[in-house]
C-alpha cells in the first residue's frame, strides 16, 4: 500500500510499504481523510521532536521510519483477536494517543499526561497510508451524518475542547483568541458552541482573521505596526475591564503578555502555545488581580468524544477549516510543502481520497 | 479613647483621640484584640501603600493619619440607626474588606476585586484603638467557644481559606507550602483541615519551621545554602512526581520557580506573594505539563466565614500562631518594632487588653 514515511528532517517518502497484518488486540483501518497538523509539519521542518529515531518508543518499540499523519478517520475493514465491540464497516474516527495504563497519571485518569505518552502517526505508523492499525480503545464510532472528513477533524477539535474545559467557560464569557491558526480557530468553534459572549481574535494574517469572522469571530485585531500595549488596550476597549478568558494559541513572550494582561481581574489566560524559552511576566499583576494562567494539551479520550459529539449534533461545523483537499499521493508537495510556501492562507489541508 | 495612628513611614503615633460617635447603619464595637498584620508592618516600613494620603479614599472619604489594625474582633457596644440583626453584647469578629457595591466585580460578587477596594485599618479608622465603627457586612458574630484572640485571627485565615479554595484542594493531595510566615501557616492549618495529604514547608528561620511542625507539617526543608535547583529535587523526593499543589507565600523570582517547578504535571501553583518585579519561568513546561498558577488575594466574606466555622468547630487552632499578647499602648514597640528586629521568631502579635 502507500503511505507517507518520515525518514528525517525534510524527508518525507511516499513509499510503498507492505499492508500491516491484523494483530491481537487491534483492529484494521482503511484511511479515509487524513489531516496535516502543526506538530507533523514541526517534525518535516525541524524534527525529530517527537517522532523516536535513537530509542525506540516505550510503547510500541517503533524507531523512524514512520508513517506520520495522527488526524485521521476512516472505516473499519478487520478486528484481531480479543476485539469486542466492533464490527467490519463501522465508522471512526481515531484518537491517536497511545498511553501505557500503569503510570501514576494513567492510573489517576490523566492519560493525555502518561508518562509513556505516545501518538499513533508519531510514535507508530498512523494515517497518512491507504491502511492503518490502531487500538480499541482509539476508535470512535462517528455516525453517518459525520463524515470522514469531519471525523479527522475532530482530532484538533478536541484540542479546543479541552481548552475551554480547562477555562471552565461560563455562558457570556468574553474570550480573546490570540492566533487563529488551526488550533486558534477550534478554541473559537468550541468556545463558541459553548456559549461565549464576545470573541475577539488576535492574528497578523488577513486570510485567517476572514476565517475567523466567518465562523463566528466577533471582532478580529491585527496586531501587526501594533504595540504590545497597544493591543492589550484595543482588547480591554473592546470588552467591559478586560476578557474573562484569553487562549494563547502562538507561544511567544509578547503573545503571552497579551494574554495575561488582557484579561480582568479573575480572568483566566488559557496557554496552548508551544513555547521555547522562560517567558516573564507581572507575577504582581497575577496575585493583586487573581488571574489564573492554565496550561492545557493534547486531549484525553473524554474531550474527543466531546468532539464528536459536538460535531454530529451540528453544534459545531468543521468543515470551514478545511482549506484544501488532495490525493495521499500529493500530500507531501500539495500538503506540507504548500503550508510551508502559504501557511497563512491554509488552515487544514487534508489527504482526503485514500 | 487611645489609637494607634499612622501619620506615615516609620511614624505610628499612640494618640488620645475622640472616640467615634455611632453613626447611621454603622454599629459601634470595643475592641478585644487586634493582630499586627505583615501588610501593617508594611504601611510602617515602607508606606503609604495602601493608606491614602493624597486623595480621599472613594469609600470612606478618609486621608492619613488613620487607626492602623484590620485584624480585629470585639464586642457590640452601640447600634446605629436603621442596622437590623444585632444586639449590645453580641461578639463579632471583623471581616475588613469595604467594598462599593456597584461596579463590575461588585455585581457579579467578586467583592475582593472591587475597583474601590477599601480595607477598614487602611482606608478608614481601624482595630488598633478602644473602639471602632463597621459597617454590618463587616461584623460576624461568633460563639461563645471563639475567644476574641481567635477572633482576630479568622481574618489572616481567611486568606488560607481562600488560597485553599482556589487550589480546589482533593482529598489526599500532597501539599507544597514555600513561606511559613503568618499566612504561609495559615495557608497550612487550613489545607490541613481539608484533608492534604503529605504536607511540605520551604522556610529559612528554625523557629518558623519549628512552628510548621507544631501545627501539622509533615516535613519542612531549610533552603538555606541550597540551590532552587535542590530545593526542587528535594520536594520531589518527597513526592511521588512532584506535588499535586504548591502556595507560594513569598513573592521572589527563586519562590515562584519552586512552586511552578516542585508540581506534578496536571499540578497547581497558588500564588499569594507579594511579588516586585516581572517574574520569568518556563511557560514550556507549564503548557506541556498542563499546569496552573492560580492568583489568590485577600478573602471574600465566603471564606470568612468558613474561617469562622472552621474555628468554632474547632477544626483549625489558631491559638499556636499567637507568639505574643501585649497592651494596646505598647504595640509599637513590642509589636511592630519586635516585629522587624526579631522577625523570625514570631507569628501573630496581638494587642489583647485593650
Amino acid at each position: 500500500m502507500l503511505a507517507i514515511r518520515w525518514y528525517g528532517k525534510r524527508d518525507l517518502r511516499l513509499e510503498e510499504v507492505r499492508e500491516p497484518s491484523i494483530k491481537p488486540g487491534f483492529i484494521k483501518i482503511k484511511v479515509k481523510a487524513c489531516g496535516v497538523c502543526g506538530t507533523d509539519l514541526n517534525e518535516y521542518l525541524n524534527g525529530p521532536i517527537f517522532i523516536p529515531t535513537k530509542e525506540p518508543h516505550p510503547l510500541t518499540g517503533k524507531t523512524a521510519p514512520v508513517t506520520i499523519g495522527h488526524e485521521f478517520a476512516g472505516e473499519v475493514v478487520e478486528i484481531g483477536a480479543g476485539v469486542k465491540g466492533f464490527e467490519v464497516g463501522d465508522r471512526v474516527a481515531v484518537f491517536p494517543v497511545i498511553h501505557c495504563g500503569e503510570c501514576y497519571f494513567c492510573k489517576r485518569g490523566m492519560e493525555n499526561l502518561c508518562v509513556n505518552f505516545g501518538v499513533t502517526g508519531l510514535s507508530e505508523d498512523g494515517g497518512f497510508a491507504e491502511y492503518a492499525l490502531v487500538r480499541p480503545y482509539q476508535a470512535y464510532k462517528i455516525p453517518e451524518s459525520v463524515s470522514f472528513e469531519e471525523g479527522a477533524l475532530v482530532e484538533p477539535l478536541s484540542v479546543g475542547v479541552r481548552a475551554v474545559k480547562k477555562a471552565q467557560l461560563m455562558p457570556g464569557d468574553s474570550v480573546v483568541i490570540i492566533g487563529a491558526g488551526p488550533i486558534g480557530l477550534c478554541v473559537l468553534l468550541v468556545a463558541k458552541a459553548s456559549g461565549a459572549g464576545k470573541i475577539i481574535v488576535v492574528e497578523p494574517s488577513k486570510a485567517r482573521r476572514k476565517k475567523a469572522e466567518e465562523i463566528g469571530a466577533d471582532i478580529t485585531i491585527n496586531p501587526s505596526g501594533k504595540s504590545v500595549e497597544e493591543v492589550i488596550e484595543e482588547i480591554r476597549g473592546e470588552t467591559e475591564l478586560g476578557a474573562d478568558v484569553s487562549f494563547e494559541c502562538v507561544g511567544l513572550n509578547e503573545t503571552f503578555k497579551v494574554a495575561v494582561e488582557s484579561i480582568r481581574k479573575g480572568g483566566k489566560a488559557v496557554a496552548l502555545g508551544v513555547f521555547k524559552c522562560l517567558t516573564s511576566f507581572d507575577a504582581k499583576g497575577l496575585v493583586v488581580g487573581e488571574k489564573s494562567i492554565i496550561g492545557s494539551v493534547s486531549h484525553s479520550a473524554d474531550d474527543f468524544c466531546r468532539g464528536i459529539s459536538l460535531v454530529a449534533s451540528k453544534r459545531v461545523d468543521v468543515r470551514p477549516l478545511i482549506t484544501s483537499k488532495v490525493k495521499l499521493e500529493e500530500i507531501v508537495e500539495k500538503g506540507f510543502e504548500e503550508l510551508i510556501k502559504n501557511r497563512d492562507k491554509h488552515v487544514k489541508i487534508l489527504a482526503a481520497e485514500i
